[in-house]
């Protein structure tokens, strides 16, 4: 309870005031990641450590001891999964996390609990929600709401830490962790992150991922990335000048072909007609923006294909059998990475490592 | 099964014929609570207990090891979550309430199960529910009808014992068993219940918390009652008349203002439009019935203030963070008070009562 | 992982192609079961051996120290509950078995999920289910949809067993076995189910309980059927020619009274007018398909009735309390053989064997 928590330091106004970036080191306590909000937390280091906490993690699975293992962790924690927005894969995978680690849970995955009814204000909801659990995991649709939450609660006299599920357009920083953390396994034994050039295709405007991931992407020297999209789908100019700014090198163009042969990541995207307000997305001839059999022929023996899911067919069913394909993997690095970032959260993160030294001396 | 159920002894028609008040003994097994329906169960040595052990409880899970013991204490049984009628603030209580005690757990949260459209009897699909648990926790929108289902499952060769998570608008024996815990926690240090003055306000006439407290407030002598409310929300004369009968003194106001200086504790409500059959709510002014800061300034240092949530506007948000505001603080003596309850219907309070003379030796 | 799965050894149009019976060998790996997804996988031996593992569960389920014993059993297992179809009942009995074994869950208990607002195909939703669990529990409106997962999932780098919880109008395998289950224990002290008479009773065109029921039961020597139904809703032509082919005796009546004093289990059915498309249930007399006491005393003592529920009107309530009355002993049957249905897949029924030997010694 005497902890220093970041987030206790300000007033809300003044945090209120605060340009996303500068929001980061608020979300700390005793200078180690307390609350999950924004991808602008994670550092290299961070990022390092959470693929590296993933990976033992994963292994020490591998054995029932290990999982029972595992299982003792957290078992006396809870946590509160709040989805306002449904969300089956995101919800199942924290879900997962969560019973890896032994904490049992309670979820709330309706947007209109009896609290609207009722006339209760969205902050009163979640505070009556976190006073039975020890861990808010939230999706929400208006960005910004989990970082009124996190200090809502870290000015209370029992904070708990809020992990950010997705919040509308916005933000799904666990998303991008789990994104860099298949990259980082693809490309373990070709060198790393580092130096990689990867594609991002398809409806590349209104997806939150493409956006978090090429941010967390400037933490890798030597990356460049490549935008590959009709014009009315194509990245958003806010996105290359925080590349320009951090110097980070990349291509924008409407066809893959000439590209793919090059690339050693290809990030596959689906059209997301469900934002459309006026058909948009109709028009497009989407046969440039998709990976099938014809297409792995062109592709490097040591590239990786990738996608958030689910897919329509960006990707053809044929691809799934190739050992290039990394999103079933992905779906599972999910669960991973999720189970990682709690272990951090709560500092039980050193027992893992005692662990993993162990089994493998 | 073959210990003594008190339902067992008693036909359903003569069961049926009872008042109210006679049926508590009903409820016993061997001569202890078993199953926990009506606010009339709870006598003075009871709700001494329940508060005891809940407080032991809640010391003992401050510690991992702590928590550990808890969640063995009843790893072996199963628990059916039954809202007929949906809940999520009693639901997640409970549900937290199981999960600290280890019991697992199972949910049908919708009105409209499948029963309904198959035409089967309500009684027959608990019994279903009933026959993969251990304890089912039911809330339901008719009265009377989890008398019903404890009556029929005590009779069968394989009795549950039944919670009442609230019936209608009729009972909610759990709230008020946390309201009274709540004042016991507040006036632990200054000399307990009782001869204090309590002051009820907002929607007397249709709040069965206010009517379920004020009946266990009979249980503690000296309390003084004060049921300030407007006109057409003022508290029923059937309850005026059972305070009469216990000799509980009382007044009956519609203005808080010159009496808040004496009160010891005031229990806000919300105004419950949503039972309104004609905007009877809206026309009241109903800012003599809140409390903010400015209202702070007028009460006792000692004083205590409740609220059973969800709130309006009935206490100010700037109220939420004086010392004398219990209402976050009441929510999660819900969840204490209510695995107090499911600790002594399984009759595992002694171990609880073992492990806490250990830890306080 | 390199585990031989039989689907692993055919293509999917070839297996497509296969007949019902001749799919059975194919749901196996290592020759054990390994899919449960159709009735006919079944033979006299497992079925034997499904009662025997159930009942020294159930038996070792009575004590505390042998309940935290099963719930070590899979304790490091997740089981992914996926019920496109709506069903309370099932659902609950699956989930408690996976409670008593320790298997926590997740749960998809929609038909819309968002997968279908997405475009996604159902292959890949379930596969995406799959990913974050070890086991898939699923019911599915569509028939063969289980086959298909299974032959795809085993065909991945990473296998999980499906069990089919009910697929249309078609199968419902683990309903089959929970009914065989009650009527062995039924006739445990008088011989068995080998050569009783049963009848089965009420609306048997649509029901697969009883298409199921009446497979199963041709692998009992000497067992004679009785289909006792109005004409509109008698048992399908299909059924009785798979019974000549088995060599079982039957009889096709549309009155229970004459033959009622010979049976020792009677099978009731509700009418099952939600498949309706005309009102065709309605104009039937449905007085000669119900039991009521008075239809107890033309029973003999050691029959017993068996209904799948939920029930209406077939079984009046005052039968309810009759020894003979099984089927709120089936309902806990269901969830007892189902716990030793994943035993089995898990291959943990030894430590079942050796733990009761230990008991009985």
């Amino acid at each position: 309870m005497n902890r220093a928590h970041a987030l206790q330091g300000i007033s809300w106004p003044d945090f209120d005031r605060l340009e996303i970036g500068e929001r980061a080191p608020y979300f700390q306590r005793d200078g180690r990641q307390y609350h999950a909000l924004i991808s602008q937390q994670f550092d290299r280091a961070f990022l390092d450590r959470m693929c590296e906490l993933a990976t033992r993690t994963r292994k020490i699975a591998k054995t029932r001891g290990g999982m029972l293992f595992l299982q003792g962790l957290l078992a006396e924690k809870r946590a509160m999964l709040y989805f306002a927005q449904p969300s089956t894969r995101t919800f199942l995978s924290f879900l997962s996390a969560c019973q890896i680690l032994g904490l049992q849970s309670g979820e709330v995955r309706d947007s209109k609990t009896s609290s609207e009814v009722k006339g209760e204000s969205p902050e009163d909801t979640v505070r009556i929600f976190s006073s039975y659990y020890d861990l808010i995991i939230m999706r929400y649709p208006e960005g910004g709401f989990g970082d009124r939450i996190a200090w809502l609660l870290s000015n209370t006299d029992r904070p708990v830490p809020v992990i950010n599920a997705g919040s509308g357009k916005d933000q799904h920083p666990t998303q991008a962790l789990l994104d860099i953390y298949t990259l980082q396994r693809s490309f373990e034994a070709i060198g790393g992150i580092e130096g990689k050039k990867i594609a991002f295709v398809g409806d590349l405007a209104r997806g939150r991922t493409v956006r978090s991931l090429a941010y967390l992407l400037t933490r890798y020297p030597g990356v460049k990335l490549y935008f590959v999209a009709p014009e009315q789908l194509q990245i958003g100019e806010d996105i290359l000048a925080s590349l320009d700014e951090y110097g980070v090198s990349y291509e924008v163009t409407d066809t893959l072909t000439p590209i793919l042969p090059e690339m050693d990541a290809v990030y596959m995207t689906r059209i997301q007609d469900e934002w459309d307000t006026a058909g948009e997305s109709r028009s497009i001839g989407i046969d440039e923006y998709i990976i099938d059999a014809d297409r792995l022929q062109h592709m490097k023996e040591t590239a990786v294909i990738l996608h958030p899911l689910p897919r329509r067919n960006e990707i053809a069913v044929e691809v799934d059998s190739d050992p290039r394909a990394m999103y079933w993997r992905q779906v599972r690095n999910g669960m991973w990475i999720r189970a990682a970032l709690i272990l951090h959260i709560f500092e039980r993160d050193a027992e893992v490592d005692r662990y993993f030294d162990d089994l493998m001396r």
